[in-house]
């Protein structure tokens, strides 16, 4: 990370006048003047506030990737018109060793300052502010107002002269190791100017004895900080590895990925599947639950209460004799099996996400061996899960808050860990928020501590704040409500409110046009069109997104007024032909490929909206900060008719010059044109163009 | 204040997982993972967030007028489907007893739940919220929704039944003596009940006498409320009294109150003012400083530093032989009279506030008394104030952070308490930016212990975060930008940012249209209608607004190409005929009882802005929450010209049927008529009406 200086870590209490503790501390210190006076004389007359980043108060960590830049503002002023130094603090969560970073005072009418934290390692990071009085700085300016107004300055030059004195002994006694070279050199210097100083009698010439830049910047290395105010919280970042805010994920159950109908899928089927997932572009395959299935109230297929013998059960219905969420369900094959699998994803550069889904089925080992971890009913059997009237009776939930749960957290952190001792880095959790937040917060800190690579997902489709608060607690990624999103208005709406609110801070999106539960009634019996559409929006509004197995197959089969799949695969085994006709398998590689080359469409926060005359047709576009890579999407929304209008590029942000040209890629067809102004005419219809993705260079520069 | 019920201060901890010191803590509690196991299993799984109002995360109180509701707002949600209660608890900053009031769930899906505090008193108070999971309703609602769809719920009702007698265990056993009347009952009722549930094997039965609205009402008499969820924040409310926030200030200097051309005037002479002052319809007499004036470095008129021998020096360099900040320059008489005169106002019910300058002449008895709370230079003479390389050498200041500081500001503490035991309970600080933001924070606190009913207004002309930072830490009044704030434009602007933005909960401005310092370009060589127009803003725009004696005679000579008065009274004695032609002390009459009149006048938050066609006519309006009294004005901005147009009356807000009629008072000319639909011509001149003032009442209501 970007190092300016080590400094040892301050032991002075960190009081800038601003500790939430004091609120009712001073309640009663009222009573008690001289113990409150004592407080507030020691506390610092310098204000850091509104540090930013920062989410509830410093409560929870801001959320960065390996190599991100992040911008640090405050607001940094005092009482008169002293001149103020500060620089961010920084250092590892597990550290005590602080390293600074320069602020600089961008606005000094708003009292605004601003810094800049790189990160270059995968791990958990405190950060804090630091400001002090710039004492030989304010002098400085002083005197040289004078100097300029005319004014005899004989009696400032001594003044100054004995900060220059004040700071050299300081620097011969002090203890700080920092840079023992420029110490000498600066004692040696100082001790010099001294003497000149003493020597002379000329007020011009002293002057520019202490004036000069030379005294300034050695004057500037050694800084009185004794004094300084520490903002009174440490702030988190947890530093992700790049496979959090960007992949794309490919969905599917390893027991529908066999070739032969109504044949159980296994763990070699789908290992000889990942080579054609890999031409697709896909960076992580996400595999639902594969552990032993539970025969007790099985589902049959379509979420039946009847179960056929032949019925092959929920995949989230965990845990048999066979075991719980350690063990692999035997139709799929061994844990060989799946290392196998793991193995050759990894030679393939694909990753293995699991899906872990804490709840048991009735018959799930817990329930024999920790029956304390469960909930009774007077008549003696286990409390099924429920929302009355509705009642789910292949599970059961474990009770986050019973007397022995502190046990129970521990044995759900282990299967985390068991999994990622098993090479597995990324899970997405199933309905965290009927979980406890808590328990969430907990053990993803837990694992993240010996496995900062883990990536976890929230499958949360719930209330906003509830949505929010998973995000804030520690999940990498969300579920968003993208699914419900289908208007321009909608996902104009949606999305700016994730990148320009404090979500950007926390909550990283991860699109899914589908998922085995949600089949968005824009899909029913949709055309291969809605499809593509869905599809290139989720592709290139976020960098993560994901796709389930048989979307490539524009499977449209939903329940009549349900926003669910007739014959879900939850329920039963899929065999399909992956090669049939129709399938988006093209442009779905495409698509990767043009996100894998273009590192604008792998940001985040990047995303803006633009003009587009026809509602039907939404413009957007990402850029990278220094512009080398300029990505514009125009998309109809409409799968059934052709539509056509002017879209407006903005030439200001691009850096084109005023009415001046610049050159178009049309990344999908390979087109090529120059555009001269900023308006654009797009024609796109559903059986050929649903969208084109534009990458631009600038012709005419502006200067 | 509203009180639900008593309740003994919980001794348990408060902890919702949101304890802001936590995050550091936890940076090294991973590395014990028991411990940090223990402490999250011990948090809650209920959220209580983003609780408003809160200012800088509870750090600074809120600030609120005797008689004020506060809508206390925040999310409050927890996993899965159980049903929450909600309370305010509330106590006074000095007291360890709680009360409390109730929250109800406004949005479910939003988690948002409001409740509302009133307060009754002129003091400090604290809140905080409390939630627990309703496990009697969670129950219930689940157990209803089973039978509405005919499920068998015998299961449930011993559960229930359960419920209820754990409840009466608990009841039995408590040492709660809130109301042991109602418990006595509620045991009784609750035993009869499990008595006939028992002795019953009818379902149907069962349910109903678990079900009943008046077991309901007894268990939720009693909700066990050992795991309740606290916020991990207390927070502080100011509750001032109504002159805090409203009240008409008239600004003067006594030695200008006198009545023959070139003679010293008096506290007699400004007591003989009085009854013309009250006629105005003023609140608040409030006197620039009036302590012994120094002689070294006196300034001269219009700042000059070179002073006549007659010349009376600038009030504000403070302390001579004669005194310092608690006594009387002599010229304007005694102790007695000052006592005199303060009796006086009182008797025509005004109040008194005196202007606290913290600065010294270099005649000022602490430089003898106490050298070491000044800098001297290397030569030995004192330091004087300087804004280089502008000199201040009539002005010294103290170090607020000497190491002998603490004394100092005992003493400067001792300023205040000896005045407000003079019975003056307002005070106007000077400068207080260029002096220690802790000093204040800590002082304001002190004197407002001991007599609550102070109140401050700080003169800070400086930047924004300063300016929001005094009122923050407990200033009860600010001045503002106001005086540079002239366009429609510009106005509307200023005041949506400070009732819109979070400045609403703490920052109170009093609008000055002049000070002794500023005299806007807008005013010089301005005619009256100019003065009429900065005055009805003034008045109108927020309830609290003040006047500079002289104001009322239009004086417009300021110094060209300066934002200054020429021959200022900062400098020299002024005589004024306070009847000379063109005064505006009718309107101003007028005006003030206008304000007196008409409650909505007395809000501030109620300001808002509304339609006009003409851009130098501003529209504006404000409404109880009632709507039993709306004021709107309509007020030329331009004192040269006519300015005609349309205005839009807010009809729907209003509470008028769409089309209907509503009757107008004109307030200033006693012109009333009726006004179909909701647009009126407006017709303003500079020779007569620069604003109307409309008094709306609704003919035909909206039903």
């Amino acid at each position: 990370m970007a190092q300016e200086r080590k400094i040892k870590p301050k032991k002075t209490p960190i009081i800038s006048g601003s500790d939430v503790s004091d609120v009712s501390k001073r309640g009663w210190v009222i009573k008690e003047k001289k113990n409150h006076l004592q407080d507030l004389a020691a506390s610092s007359p310098i204000t850091i506030e509104h540090v930013s980043p920062q989410i509830s108060a410093g409560r929870f960590a801001v959320k960065r990737e390996v190599g991100d830049t992040m911008e640090v503002w405050a607001n940094i002023f005092k009482d008169g018109h002293d001149l103020l130094k500060a620089v961010i603090l920084v250092r590892y969560a597990d550290s005590d060793e602080w390293w600074e970073a320069p602020m600089y005072e961008i606005n000094h009418g708003l009292a605004l300052w601003g810094g800049d934290l790189w990160f270059g390692d995968n791990r958990r990071y405190i950060y804090t502010i630091e400001a002090w009085v710039d004492e030989f700085g304010t002098w400085r300016d002083g005197t040289i107002k004078k100097l300029e107004a005319g004014q005899n300055v004989v009696l400032e030059l001594v003044e100054g002269a004995d900060i220059v004195r004040k700071t050299l002994e300081r620097l011969k006694k002090t203890t700080d190791v920092r840079d023992p070279d420029a110490r000498k050199r600066d004692i040696a210097f100082l001790t010099d100017v001294l003497k000149a100083f003493d020597a002379s009698n000329d007020e011009y010439e002293c002057a520019d004895m202490l004036l000069n830049d030379e005294v300034l910047e050695a004057m500037d290395r050694w800084p009185d900080r004794e004094q300084a105010t520490r903002y009174d919280r440490e702030l988190e970042v947890f530093v992700d590895r790049e496979r959090a805010p960007f992949g794309a994920w490919y969905e599917m159950d390893v027991r529908s990925q066999g070739t032969e109908p109504g044949v159980h899928g296994t763990f070699k089927d789908a290992e000889a599947r990942l080579p054609e997932i890999k031409e697709m572009g896909f960076d992580v395959v996400y595999l639902m639950p594969i552990h032993p299935i539970g025969h007790t109230h099985r589902k049959g297929k379509n979420n039946s209460l009847v179960c056929e013998p032949w019925d092959v059960g929920s995949p989230y219905a965990i845990g048999s004799e066979e075991g719980g969420h350690k063990a692999i369900h035997p139709q799929l094959g061994t844990m060989d099996d799946f290392r196998s699998f793991v193995r050759r994803a990894q030679e393939l550069e694909m990753e293995v996400a699991l899906d872990i889904a804490i709840q048991c089925s009735p018959d799930h080992p817990w329930i024999k061996e920790h029956p304390e971890w469960f909930t009774f009913r007077p008549d003696g059997t286990i409390k099924y899960a429920e929302n009355p009237p509705k009642k789910y009776q292949d599970i059961v939930n474990v009770d986050f808050y019973g007397p022995e749960s502190d046990a129970m957290w521990m044995e759900l952190r282990d299967i985390f860990m068991f999994w990622a001792n098993e090479g597995i880095r990324i899970f997405r959790v199933d309905n965290p928020h009927t979980k406890s937040v808590p328990f969430w917060e907990w053990v993803i800190r837990e694992v993240q501590t010996v496995y900062p690579d883990t990536i976890f997902l929230a499958e949360a489709f719930t209330r906003p704040p509830m949505m929010q608060m998973l995000a804030k607690i520690g999940f990498s990624q969300s579920y968003s409500y993208f699914a419900w999103r289908e208007s321009r208005h909608d996902l104009e709406e949606y999305f700016n409110e994730l990148i320009h609110s404090e979500m950007r801070e926390y909550f990283r999106p991860n699109l899914f046009p589908t998922t085995p539960d949600i089949m968005p009634f824009y899909l029913h019996d949709a055309p291969r069109s809605a499809f593509i559409i869905r599809y290139i929006l989720a592709a290139t509004l976020s960098p993560s997104y994901g796709m389930l197995n048989g979307y490539e197959l524009c499977e449209n089969d939903g329940i009549y007024g349900r926003e669910e799949f007739n014959n879900s695969e939850k329920y039963e085994i899929k065999t399909r032909d992956w090669n049939a006709e129709g399938n988006i398998k093209d442009l779905i590689a495409t698509i990767n490929w043009i996100r894998g080359e273009n590192f604008a469409l792998q940001l985040y926060e990047n995303l803006r909206f633009y003009t587009s005359e026809n509602d039907n047709i939404m413009f957007y576009g990402k850029m990278t900060e220094n512009r080398d890579n300029m990505i514009f999407v125009a998309i109809s929304l409409d799968p059934y008719h052709g539509q056509a209008g002017r879209i407006w590029f903005p030439t200001e942000e691009m850096g084109v010059s005023f009415g001046g040209r610049f050159w178009v890629e049309e990344l999908l067809s390979g087109r090529e044109f120059e555009v001269r102004g900023n308006e654009l005419w797009v024609n796109l219809y559903p059986a050929g163009n649903q969208a084109e993705i534009y990458r631009v260079t600038p012709i005419d520069r502006a200067s």
